[in-house]
Order: structure tokens, then sequence, then C-alpha cells
């Protein structure tokens, strides 16, 4: 097994943690065996060694929701209303456009940017998931693939009917496959699965092991288009239907009424926030710091980069942060520390992966390598400045799984200029722009 | 007089403008005289030609209001309110820190970010102008230069009665000294200022011909501490005291009523807004929307970077369309476009510059150039990415006044690792951190 040994590192183990000024990480195979100051760094052997020469290193970033492939249609369709922008753009140029190639190529060029940005962990939801799987098992990223199901024709599953025997299959063929990708169950929403559908594939992760997702309590609206319109809440409805608990994973909960928030905390589901998408389709502002006080594990998903528009994590979580504190009027409501935390261990718990997310032995070397000798950096008084300063752009190296994926901002494990070529060529063909 | 044309540009003129898929942009001297497609670029004569490779070429970005000496504060005091953060972090860090030096240095490293994120014309308010002055002026920025009055002793007045004179001489030294750099007058706001030091600055604003400017309704405390707490606004008490006024600029005004909209809007009194700050200070949401249709000019802000801590107008623009439509509820309040307008056209109107933020004939030539061969920029199908999802890190060079700053993101005008480690070696001396 290789090892390599970063050394000169300013090293933040994760939120809420302080840093080490001059430390150093010792990575053996796909695990971290050793942090600490560089006065204990162990003889470097035959290790690989890394003089990150002060830079800051800390865990990857783990994006708990997103659409890869949507990539695609990035910005092609803005400032526009959610039901209108679904309806009217998003969901007619899936029908035109989605095949088994461009779900790998949209989702590669995904990966490229998520890489670029310091993601090591994606949980990834769409259709054709089986080329979602290959694009990101081929980038070498560690990720969660939710196959979409949905009550109504799609490209990748012509006949509803064989929605969820469609993603049994998928999951059959990805557990195992690759260490580093987990399939997953994702249900659209309430609104577009009956309760059988939906009763039916949270079976079936039950049955299989795997994560059950889907996205909940997305906008106002959604609360009328749920079956029951007599003050049956979209988190009421699932749970009607025994469909909460420690398995599930609910995605924006943005019109969570306190009842909702009781019924997701005592059931140990958790929740993905997603705050660029739900600001820029206007749907809301989740109830964050109200989740964390009813103990439910909060992790932060940029979504789908046609409602963003971008996958930079570090965005997002200067975006979450800001959000919570004008929305609640409170600037100490949701410190950066806790962004760094959703953005990191919280996305690894609720994707049931626990040994990722915090620099740590015995953790999985998921890790990157900012560069802190940058004007917007300088001076660096705290690791909050990650969330409010730092971007993306700023990460210099990234490793997962004890495998370096780029270096120098090079980016090693695929062609990125293929992806871009490829997906440059689809959207010539991806119909009418605004 | 010096000639560049640039070619094969994405040229993008401004605002709610259709880019020229291949043009070119030539530049005479310090002004724009021609743009248009390729196939009409004129003979490049002995004119240095750049060619842009496809890259897109844009007007400069106007920050119309920020701190940058400030940049010694980023990220010492995070996730507080705006009281406790100015009274018992920001106003005792200033009195220990602030020297002409200090000035000098932080506004150095301040430009140094604004030139490499695509800023190319920025409003400065703090105390020891001339030193903001003089650093701005040697790292080649446009900016109005706006000096600092408050009623109590500060470091660079130690007898506030001493105030307004202290800017009178400001002005008379800078006016004329060097074309780029415009003096003015910076009332910090109602609550500092007592109603004779607010009259004495306008009027000396007015008989210098320089703008006046003053914090206005940043946060809903504020209402209370202005002198007449019989319900007088922050607005209204200005109006009574005859400060409103095409020459008049205030920044925030976020607690702005009906009244309040409507006298700022007859006045042709302009407003800058900072939403990054006013979020991540929980100060409030200004009301954007209801501003443009009150026909009220609008700029855009980073603010200082001890309250953002970004000084990447890219990123001030995403945040300002994002929380418009959140806030709102309505995903069609603030367009990208607007964003983008009140980062060009809109911040050089108030600042009394009308003749930069588009690339037209006759325009001054402060432009910059991003480039698109990003994965996160790809595909791209209209600049409204640019808003959504390019960061300061996608511009490659940049060009004031006719002369380029930056080219292939290295700094041409100064040095900038000076100024870094300046600022570390003040950072050591800055006091407490949390």
């Amino acid at each position: 097994m290789s090892t390599t040994l970063f050394t000169h590192c300013t090293l933040f183990p994760g939120a809420w943690s302080a840093t080490i000024d001059n430390g150093f990480v010792l990575v053996n195979g796909n695990r971290i065996v050793e942090i600490g100051p560089m006065e204990k760094v162990p003889p470097s052997g035959t290790a690989r060694v890394i003089d990150v020469g002060g830079r800051l290193v800390m865990p990857g970033l783990v994006n708990a929701h997103t659409h890869g492939a949507m990539t695609l249609f990035r910005g092609m369709a803005d400032d526009l209303a959610l039901q209108t922008w679904l309806h009217d753009h998003i969901f007619p140029a899936e029908a035109r456009c989605i095949s088994p190639e461009m779900v790998y190529w949209s989702t590669k060029l995904a990966a490229a940017e998520m890489i670029l940005s310091g993601t090591t962990c994606v949980a990834d939801a769409y259709f054709f998931s089986a080329m979602s799987g290959q694009a990101l098992s081929d980038c070498g990223l560690r990720a969660v693939i939710g196959h979409g199901i949905v009550d109504f024709p799609v490209p990748s599953v012509p006949d509803p009917d064989r929605n969820v025997a469609t993603v049994a299959a998928f999951i059959a063929d990805w557990q195992g496959k690759d260490p580093l990708i987990t399939p997953a169950v994702f249900a659209h929403s309430p609104y577009t699965c009956s309760p059988a559908t939906l009763i039916k594939s949270c079976r079936l992760a039950e049955e299989t092991g795997v994560r059950f997702f889907l996205h909940v309590a997305e906008s106002r609206n959604e609360i009328d288009m749920v079956i029951d319109p007599q003050g049956t809440s979209p988190v009421r409805h699932l749970a009607a239907l025994g469909l909460l608990g420690e398995n599930t994973v609910g995605v924006h909960g943005v019109w969570l009424d306190d009842n909702d928030l009781d019924l997701v905390g005592r059931s140990g589901t958790h929740i993905v926030t997603c705050p660029q998408s739900n600001m820029k389709l206007a749907a809301g502002v989740a109830r964050v710091p109200d989740m964390l006080r009813h103990r439910i594990t909060v992790g932060l998903g940029t979504d789908g980069c046609a409602s963003n528009n971008s996958l930079d994590m570090f965005r997002e979580m200067d975006m979450l942060a800001k959000i919570q504190k004008v929305a609640g009027g409170d600037a100490t409501s949701l410190p950066a520390q806790t962004a760094l935390h959703c953005a990191t261990t919280g996305g690894a718990t609720l994707l049931g992966l626990p040994d990722i997310g915090r620099l740590e032995a015995g953790f999985r070397a998921d890790l990157i390598v900012v560069d802190l000798n940058r004007p917007h950096l300088t001076p660096f008084y705290h690791t909050d400045l990650l969330v409010y300063a730092a971007s993306g752009a700023d990460v210099d190296t990234v490793m997962v799984d004890g495998r370096i994926l780029m270096a120098g901002r090079r980016i090693l494990s695929f062609d990125v200029e293929e992806a871009k070529a490829r997906v440059r060529e689809l959207a010539r063909n991806a119909g009418p722009t605004h």
C-alpha cells in the first residue's frame, strides 16, 4: 500500500477544531493513520512526501445533493419561478436531451467542477444513473448515486410501471462494483410519486441496505400539490405512509412547521439544505438553526447547476451562513463553523459514510489543500475565512481515498478538455435558450 | 497616445446587451474608440494587438462602497450582531491600529484583491484618506475616496471639532492631483454625526463639487438611535436637514419605508446596496426592486471586508440577485442583468462618472477579460452566468483608463507580495482575535 506524508501543513482537522499551525498528515493506502504537529512527524521512510509549504489541509467537502448531469442545462433558464422553470424549461429540455451519453459527459463535467472546488464526495441523483456512476467512478470521486423515480415516462424509464424495478436492477449492479460508489434510491418527490410508489421505493432501499432520498417541502406550492389537501404537510404525508426514519434523507425541507420538525427530528430523518437553489428559485429559506435544535443531521448541497448555477461548496457554505443570519435577524444564528460542519460531517453522516468529513486517524484519506497565500485570504486569523472569503478556486490539491485527483489545480484522474468539448457539442443541440 | 486592439473577443458591452460572438475593442489612450464584430476590425497599424482567443470582454466592475483599509480586520470578528461587532470589536481595533502606514498597506492589499476579481473602480471611505488615495493611485485603480467624518476623536482627527476642516484640506489636496482619483466627503452616519456636522459636511461637498456620502438606515437599531425618536426615520431626518439630493449617496438603505423611498426617489438621492454585509451582520434586506421602481440609481458595494468578508464583486452580484428573489418570494424580481447593471452603470452613475460602466465608443477604457474556458462556465448559453457561476478568479486581464493592471492573473502595476507581507506584519500587532 502506498504511503503519503503531507508536511508543513496549516492543519484544520474539521469544523469547530483549532488549527495546528505547522502539522503533518500521514496517509497509508486509503486511510489517514496519523496527524500531528511537525515536531512529532514520523520518519518518512518510503512514503511520498508532499511539502505543502504552509497551505491549509482540511477535509474534502461533501456535496450532499446535486444532479451532476444538469451541467448541460446550466444557465439555460434563469430568473424564473420554480414551477415555470421546472415545467416550461427543465422537464422539456430533459425530454429532448437525456440520453446515456448526455448523462455520462455532463456528469463528468460536473466532476471536474467539483474536484476543482474541493468536493471529494457527492450525492448525485438523476436518470440513467449507471452512467452517472460510471462517470464519477472514472473521475475517482466518492459518490452516493440515487437513481430517480417518478410516476411519468422519462427517457431512461419509458414505462413508469418499471420505475422501481429499474432502480432495483441499478442497485444490484452497483453494490460492490466500486468501493467509492454507493447506489441509492431517489424518489423525486411526494408530488411526482404516488403513495404506492413512495412506499415501494422506501422498501427497496431498506431491503437492499441503501439510502432513501426524496425532495420534500421545497416550495410552498408543493403543500397544495400533495395528495391530501386537508392540511396535510408533505412531511406529515410521508409520516403517515411510514417513510420517515434514519434511512431517509429529505432534500430541501424549506417548508417545515414546528410539528414537521418534531416528526423529522424524532424519526431520525436527515435533511439536506440547498440554500442557493432555494434562493434563486425563490422557494424560501429552510429553518436550519431550528433543525439543528431538533438534533436533525443537516447536510449541505448545491442542487443541480440549472438552479444555482454553481457546484462550488465554498460558495454554498458562505450563502448558508449568510442567508440564515439575515432570515432570522440574528448574526449569531449560524456560525461559519456550523456551515463547515454541514458541508463535511453533516453530509457524511446522512450519507451513511461515518469515516469521512474529518482528518483523524482511521478516517478515509479524503482531503484538500487550500492555498492561503492570496490577497483575499490575508491576513488569515481564523478558519471562518474559509466560509466568508475562500472560494473553490483557492483549492490546490485534492485527494480522495488516498488517491490524488488534482495537484496544482491540474486534474490528473481524467481528461477535462474532452468532457468540456463533449458537453459543448451536446449544448449545441440542447434546443431553445432564452 | 498608445493604441490597443483586443481581437477575437466574446464581447459583452454591458448589462442588458447581447454579446458579439467574435468582436474587437479598439482603445486609444484612455478611451474606447470603437467596438464591433471582427469582420469590421480596423487595420491594427501601430496598435498593440491582444488576441483574447474567445475570452469574454466586459466593462470593469464598480464597487460603489468599501473600506479598503479594513482588510487588516478581515475575519477578526465574525458571526456577531452589528452593534456588538462595531462597538466591541471594530471600533476598539481601529483605535489600536489605525495609522497612515496601516491605511496605505491595507488599502493596497484591498486593491490587489479588487484587481484580481475584476473591479476597476472603487468608492472607498476611511480615515487618513490621503493614504488610501495614495495607495489606490499607486495601484492604478480608478477611485472615489471619501474621507470619514464622525463626532468623536479618531486617530486621524484627534479633535472632532476639526473633522470637517480636515476633509476640506484633503479635498483641496486631491482635486486635480491624479485624474483617476476623485475626493469626496463621507459623513459616517446620522447616529455618529450631529445635525450640524451633517449639514457642514454636505455644504463642503457642494462647495467643492464632490459627492456627499453617508451610511443610512443600515440596521433597525439605527432608527431608535437617530436624534428624534418620535417616529422620524433616518431618511426623514436627513430630508428635514436638507441633505437629500442628486449629490447625495446613501449607503445601505436597508430600512426604508414607502415614504422614505418616495423622498429618496423624488430628491434624486442615490443608494448603494451591500447585500453580503447586510446579510452577515443580520442587518436586513434592502428593498432594491422597490428602489428601482422609484427610479433610484442603485449601485452595488461589498462594504469593508471586516463585514463580508470578500471584495469580489462577482460574488456580490450573485448574492444581490439571490437574496432579492428569496426575500420577495419572486424569482423574477431581480434578474442577473439588473445585478450586472448595478455593478457597472449603476455605480458609475452615482459616483458621477458617466463615461464608465459600458464598452462603447467614447467611454473610458476600463475593461476586464474573463476566461470562459472553465468547467463551471461550460456551456455558456448566456451572460447571466457571469452572475450565477463566475467568480473573480475567472478574470484574466484588467485594464483601467487604457493601462493594463493585470495580465494572465499577474498584477503588473505594483508589488502584491510586499502588500501581503506588510499587512501580515500589521496583523501580528493587531491585538486580540477570537
